[in-house]
Formats: C-alpha cells, sequence, structure tokens
C-alpha cells in the first residue's frame, strides 16, 4: 500500500469513531480497525474520503496502513482486552511504535504493559482521555503518560484534537509510565465526589425549599454562569428541562435513584487509603452509589422508621446557603484528588506537575470548571504545595464560605436530609485545619489494648504506658 | 522424647507467650518455639515445670515434641514470616498436622496457604485473636476459620482459653478459608470505628462543655455501667484518670494526636469497596487516622483559618446527647460491619452464621459490648437479616436516640468541631432509610455525558437519552 495513515486506532465503538473522526478533521490521515465489520463499514462511511478516513477488520491490513513509527490508540474496554489486542498487534510490530491504551485501565495494569513492551522496542502510552463521546469528537482532556521521548510522535495529533483553553491544548505528557492512567483515574475520583455534591444540593433544594424542576434548572443555570461554572453543574441545570419522552413532566423524576458506577471511584478511594492520604468526599461518593443500589433494603427501613418533617426555609437564602456550600466542597473536593496526586507522585516517581495537570482539565474532560484555572494559578504559584487548602488565594474562598457549609450541614443533620458529601467536606476542613485533634485518645487506647505505643507532645522518643 | 505436648506455638512475643501460659493453665500442655534464646528461656522459667510448659529454638526438636495429630498455632507477624515459618515447618509435619495462624494475615493469603497445605495434606486454619496481650492471657475471642472436620482436634483447646459470655466460650468455628481471618479483619474495622467515635465524643464534651479529664473520666465510666457497657469505653474512662509518670497532670494530655494505624481497618474499606457495601463509619475512621497523621500541615492550616468560638452547651444536656450519640452511631458502626460480613459470606463462600460471631464478640476482644447480646439476638431471631437496621429489636434503639446525634451533629458543624465518624453514620442512617436517593440526577449526568445508560421507576428496562 502506497498511501500511508499518519494515526491508527483500535475499536471503533462511540469513542473511538469520535476520536478517529476528530483526528481527520485535524488534518491527519487516520486508519481504524475493529473486528466488527459493521463498525469499519460505519466508519468509512461517516469519514467520507477513504485516503483521509479508512478502517478493517484485519490486524495485518491496518498495520501496513500506518506509517512509522506507527502511531496506534486502543480503545477498547479495560482489562484482559487490552492485553488480547497487544498481542494480536504484536507480531507484526516495528521497534519504535508506539500504543496508546486510551481507556480507563488500572495504573498496576499500565506499568506492567509498559515493561512487557519496553524491553520489545515498543513504547506504551497509557493514557487517559476524558470528556465523553462528544469529547472525544470535539475536544477532549488527554492524560498520556509513558516514554518522554518517544511522546514527541503523537504530541502533534494530541494537541490538534484535545480541547482547547483559551487557546492552550489540554493534553500535556504527564510523566513515566503509568502517570496518565493514574491521573485519569484520580479525575474520575473528583468527578464522582462533585457528582454526589450536585445530587445531594438538588436534594435539599428540592425537600428543604420545594424548588420545582424550572426552578432547579434556574438555579443552577444562574450558578453555572457564576463562579461555580463547570460541565457538571452545566448539564444539571439542562437535565431538570429534560421533557420524559415518554409519558407527562419531566424525565429527571422518572429516573432510578440506583447509581452505577464502573470503578475508577472506586480505585481512586482504595488507592488513597493505601497511600494513606485521606480523601472523604470521594470515599462518601462511593458508599453513596452502594446504598443507592441497596433500593430494597432502602423502601423496607423507611417503613421502619420516622423521619423529621422537614422545616423548609426561606427560598433565597437557601439558595444562597446552597450555591456557598457547592463551591466550598468542590473546593474540598479538587483539594483532596490533587493531595493524592501530589503524594502518589512520589510514592510511583511520577513527577508529575499539578498546575500542568490542572492546566489540562480547564476543559474537554467532565471535571472542568473555572475554579481549575484558579487552581492552576495555585500550583503555579508554589508547585510543592501539599495541599490546595494551603495556599493563599484560596484561603478567602473558602473562609467566606465554609460557614454556609456549617448551616446546612447542620439544616440537612436536623431535618433528616442525607448531606454526606458536604458533611464530609466539612469535618475534613475542620480537622485539616485542627492543629489538635482528639486522636491522642485512639493512641492511648491502642497503648491500653495493645502495648502499640504513643509519641509524646513534649519530648522526642517512643513511649509504652503500663496502664492502670 | 517420651512426653509428648498437646499443642505447640511458634513466636514467643507478648501474645505467644500470654497464649501458651493461657494455655498451659487450662490443664493442656504446650511447647513453644522461637528462634530468640532469650524468650524461649523466658517462657520456660515463666512456666515453672517443663513437664506442663516447654520451649525450644530448635523446630525439629519442637516437632518431636508435639502430640499428633500436631495442633501448631503461629502467632507471628503477618506477612512474609508466616510462609517462611510454614516451609520450616513443613518437612517435618506429618498428615492430617494442623497449623493455625493466630495473626492478622490478609484473608487471600489465608486461602493461598490453605490450598497449598491441604495438597500436601495439612489442615490450615486461619484464626483471628483478639483481646491484646491481656486477653491472650486471661482469656481472648478466638474467630477460627478452616476445615470444619479438623477442627475438632482444635476445638477442646480453645474453646478452654478461650474468654467466656456467662459460661459460653468466645469461640466457634465461622467456616471454611479464609473465613476466621476476614471476620477477624471486620472485627478491626469495626474497632476502628468504635475508637473514632469514642475520641470525637471525647473532643465534643471537652470544647463544648469544657469538662475536665476527672469529669470525663466519671462520664465514661457512668456510660459503661449503662447500655453503652463495653471494653473501649471502659479503658477510655480510665485512661482520663492516668497520671503522666513524666510531669504534672494526666497523660492523656501530652498523648501526641498522631494516629497509627496497622491495616486491617483499612483493608476493611477496601475490601467493602470490592464487594460494594457501604462502611463509611469505618472508612472516615481510616481517614481521620490519616489526617491525625499530617501534624505539620495541619499546624500551618490552622493559622490560616479562622475557627467559629465555640458556643458551649449545658453541661447535662451535652452529656446526654453524647451518650445517646454513641450508641446510636455504635449501632450503626456495628450494622454496617455486619452487613459487610452477611456479603462476604455470600461472596466468598464463608456461609458465616451472624448470631455466632455476635456471640463470640460478646467477651474477651476489643469490640465487646453490652450492645453485642442485643445483636445476637436479633441475629437468631432472623439469620438472614440483610442489616442490623432492619431487625424489630432495634427500631427503638436507633428511633430513640438518633435526634440526639442530629442536635449533636449540627452543634459540631457550626461550631467547627470535626464530629466525622457521627455525621457519617447519620447520614448512612438517613440515606439507608430512604426511599428515594438523589441519585436519580447521578444517573441521569452519566447518561448525559457517557450514554452509560439509566433505569426508570415506572417500566422495566434499560433507556439512554439524547440530552439536548
Amino acid at each position: 500500500m502506497e498511501h500511508k495513515y499518519d494515526f491508527g486506532l483500535v475499536g471503533l465503538g462511540v469513542m473511538g469513531r469520535n476520536f478517529i473522526l476528530n483526528v481527520a478533521d485535524n488534518g491527519f490521515t487516520a486508519f481504524g480497525n475493529d473486528l466488527d465489520t459493521e463498525k469499519v463499514d460505519a466508519l468509512i462511511k461517516e469519514g467520507g474520503n477513504p485516503k483521509k478516513v479508512n478502517a478493517t477488520t484485519d490486524a495485518k491490513i491496518f498495520l501496513d496502513a500506518l506509517s512509522t513509527p506507527r502511531k496506534i490508540m486502543l480503545l477498547v474496554p479495560a482489562g484482559k482486552v487490552v492485553d488480547i489486542v497487544i498481542e494480536n498487534l504484536l507480531p507484526n510490530l516495528d521497534e519504535g511504535d508506539i500504543i496508546i491504551d486510551g481507556g480507563n485501565s488500572f495504573y498496576t495494569d499500565t506499568d506492567r504493559r509498559e515493561a512487557y513492551l519496553s524491553k520489545k522496542g515498543i513504547n506504551f502510552f497509557g493514557a487517559g482521555v476524558s470528556g465523553g463521546a462528544k469529547g472525544a469528537r470535539k475536544g477532549p482532556s488527554i492524560m498520556p503518560g509513558g516514554n518522554r521521548e518517544a511522546y514527541r510522535h503523537v504530541k502533534p495529533i494530541f494537541e490538534a484534537v484535545s480541547a482547547k483553553y483559551e487557546g492552550e491544548p489540554c493534553v500535556a505528557y504527564l510523566g513515566p509510565k503509568s502517570a496518565g492512567n493514574y491521573v485519569k483515574m484520580v479525575h474520575n475520583g473528583i468527578e464522582y465526589g462533585l457528582m454526589q455534591l450536585t445530587s445531594e444540593i438538588y436534594d435539599v433544594l428540592k425537600k428543604g425549599g420545594n424548588l420545582t424542576n424550572d426552578e432547579l434548572h434556574a438555579t443552577y443555570a444562574k450558578w453555572n454562569a457564576g463562579r461555580l461554572q463547570s460541565f457538571l453543574v452545566e448539564i444539571t441545570s439542562k437535565i431538570f428541562q429534560q421533557k420524559d419522552d415518554l409519558g407527562d413532566g419531566r424525565l429527571v423524576d422518572k429516573i432510578l435513584d440506583k447509581a452505577k458506577q464502573k470503578g475508577t471511584g472506586k480505585w481512586t478511594s482504595q488507592n488513597a487509603m493505601d497511600l494513606g492520604i485521606p480523601v472523604p468526599s470521594i470515599d462518601i461518593a462511593v458508599s453513596m452509589r452502594e446504598i443507592s443500589a441497596l433500593k430494597q433494603e432502602r423502601i423496607t427501613a423507611d417503613q421502619l422508621y420516622e423521619r423529621p418533617t422537614v422545616e423548609c426555609m426561606d427560598k433565597e437564602k437557601l439558595e444562597r446557603l446552597a450555591e456557598e456550600s457547592l463551591y466550598f466542597s468542590f473546593i474540598i473536593t479538587y483539594a483532596q484528588g490533587l493531595h493524592q496526586l501530589a503524594d502518589a507522585s512520589k510514592e510511583y516517581g511520577y513527577e508529575l506537575d499539578i498546575a500542568v495537570i490542572a492546566k489540562i482539565w480547564r476543559a474537554g474532560c467532565i471535571i472542568r470548571a473555572g475554579l481549575l484555572a484558579d487552581i492552576a494559578q495555585a500550583f503555579q504559584a508554589d508547585n510543592n504545595l501539599p495541599n490546595l487548602l494551603l495556599s493563599p488565594t484560596f484561603v478567602e474562598k473558602v473562609q467566606s464560605t465554609v460557614n454556609a457549609a456549617r448551616k446546612l450541614v447542620s439544616y440537612g443533620a436536623v431535618n433528616g436530609i442525607p448531606l454526606p458529601g458536604l458533611s464530609n467536606s466539612l469535618t475534613y476542613f475542620d480537622a485539616y485545619t485542627s492543629t489538635r485533634l482528639p486522636l491522642n485518645v485512639i493512641q492511648a487506647q491502642r497503648d491500653y489494648f495493645g502495648s502499640h505505643t504513643y509519641e509524646r507532645m513534649d519530648r522526642e522518643g517512643i513511649f509504652h504506658t503500663e496502664w492502670e
């Protein structure tokens, strides 16, 4: 074959098809590969010109069609499929070729694959891609990690197809090995936290202020025009407007309240625990999806217990408290996730630049938000910031909104409206800003029953007491 | 050697030495093994009569001294040491011999060892032992899992040495494979939760009621004489009385507020997430230990933020709210841990009897509490209870105390006193007892940006919307 293509992509599902069309839109030629003939044909048809966008079910034809070093992106389900696809490609790859896993692979899988392939002279990248189907088509945020030197081959294409924030591409080389997948995992953990917060704020507005769907739409839309500007607040405002095609009223009221999960939020929480970094606003978002799934138990429990009658709050006041609380708890959730990234960077040798990460999250991805420009600036000013809460530019933002969170948590507790994400953001803040916590008692207990020893406030050393 | 011993024990640290002396006290002969000559000599000396309690550094002599089938308990640090000890023993074991790992081994390690050893005809038990050094000496709670048939050889010894609750031994065969280690892991997760709760209630009593250490002692002692009767409340009351040997005042005020952890709480949380079972009162206890470790960051953060001035509460009222809140949140924490056990039992084929587990926790172990007798009864009445909160006998206990938790959470939020364990217990309760949660919005968001589909309230099926 004479004509060689710039970019190859395996897996022509909705994400893969959209990504490849995006590549073609940006002046690169692209070749797709999928076992499914229908998907292959659909892409060729949608691409319009086979010299620009082509596809095949045959792996050999696919590889022959790519210019070297080959740049092959995989957009296939995370897990065994990735290994199978790699093994399929391997016999016909040349040294220096590049494979980019664009799925939500677990970071240790990426490390394993990178080590395996680098021995064979193949450069393997784990690249998180966020933005959903629309993002893949119009410009996602891309989080690549792998061999720094080899990245130059991929860079022009990724910078062209990625989302832009004030002209800056939302993609950057993030670090070696699984850095890209790890960053994407924590991105998704933050996403879980923010989604939980937007949902529970909806709950309190509805129960505490009797807001209609139209009022909820207007409230979230107004917030999205202010400091809460973000993709999630924006789509939530639109969700309240969506009509139900299958019946009267709004769709949101018909959707079952059992939230599913695909595991990246859970991984974030589990790994944060391995690192010893507290991310309770993410942990609780995982828990709430689990509780939501226990629908039948909840119905039974609801019949057994009495709930306080909600004492409604002045609508305007409630909306103000809700906006400030959401802003406060968004900041806390980003702070926790970035804290985890900073620690993981040391632990796994990722050499992450948190400011760069915040920058490439400013557009394209699901957690994009106006706040991220401020966050990027805070870490540009001090890239060794252990926690966003310690940034001088964030003190005022947090201090001026925490009192609303106090009032709303209190209101939810007294009125039986669960605000677990907000509560955990507040107690995290109150604990993180406490010189003295009551965990001296826990150390005393541990020494009492297990002789686990303790440290003292007033002198160095390790102590044990024979408790009376 | 003519005289054969009933029981062997490897690892003569404080737990091992105490356990073996306990075995001897109960009329069995016991033989210890440790590489450390000092520990071997110390045990022989403390044992008094080498025909009853003997020890050696030599593995061969040790094994020759035991009657068959040998019953060999390991009380060595979890991890590689267990494998090393097993490999050391293996060449001189006979078919039918029994090894019991009494440490906090991770349950998958136990499954691996059990499978490996059963091929060689050796019965391997993972047996959680709780009660600390004193418990090992005077009667621990023992949680054994492994081969049901082989358990009869161990049963008389374990029943003799274990703690007794109204004459009933606090040990029972729990299930196959790693059932014992798994139950002990969740025991420790519950322990983390209860410890966090006792510590934060101390905090609110001190900050909100200015209770002195003497008053705190009296309060916890009074609680321990009531429905909160438990080992942890009891020792906490004593902790407030302990004088500081190295200075004036009470020791509790000198102990550094950085809580350490050995991992079993973290494992509980991480595994609960794998199962999809919400245990937020345990998760947050893990988080709080992590936050406590960030002492330097906390000091810096404390200087950056203003805290509300605490508005003190009437002491009597505060004590009542605290007692009810602690009782409420203890119940919630047990409920979460037992919920996890019930689910793990199905997932891993443990065939657990939750009533039996509650019974063997009634004495000897760290989480022993008057409540456990009630919990045992609740599960005896209905062993398929998915959650303790659904037990008719618990509805009144919970309903009559939840309002205190509402008030105290509210008070902590407004006054900047972090009560994360109590908050999570309350939001868990409020969510678990809600027929309708706001997670319909999360499902809408997931379908909006990721085409992840949703279910509906009013009809069967899986739906996707092209959102406007």
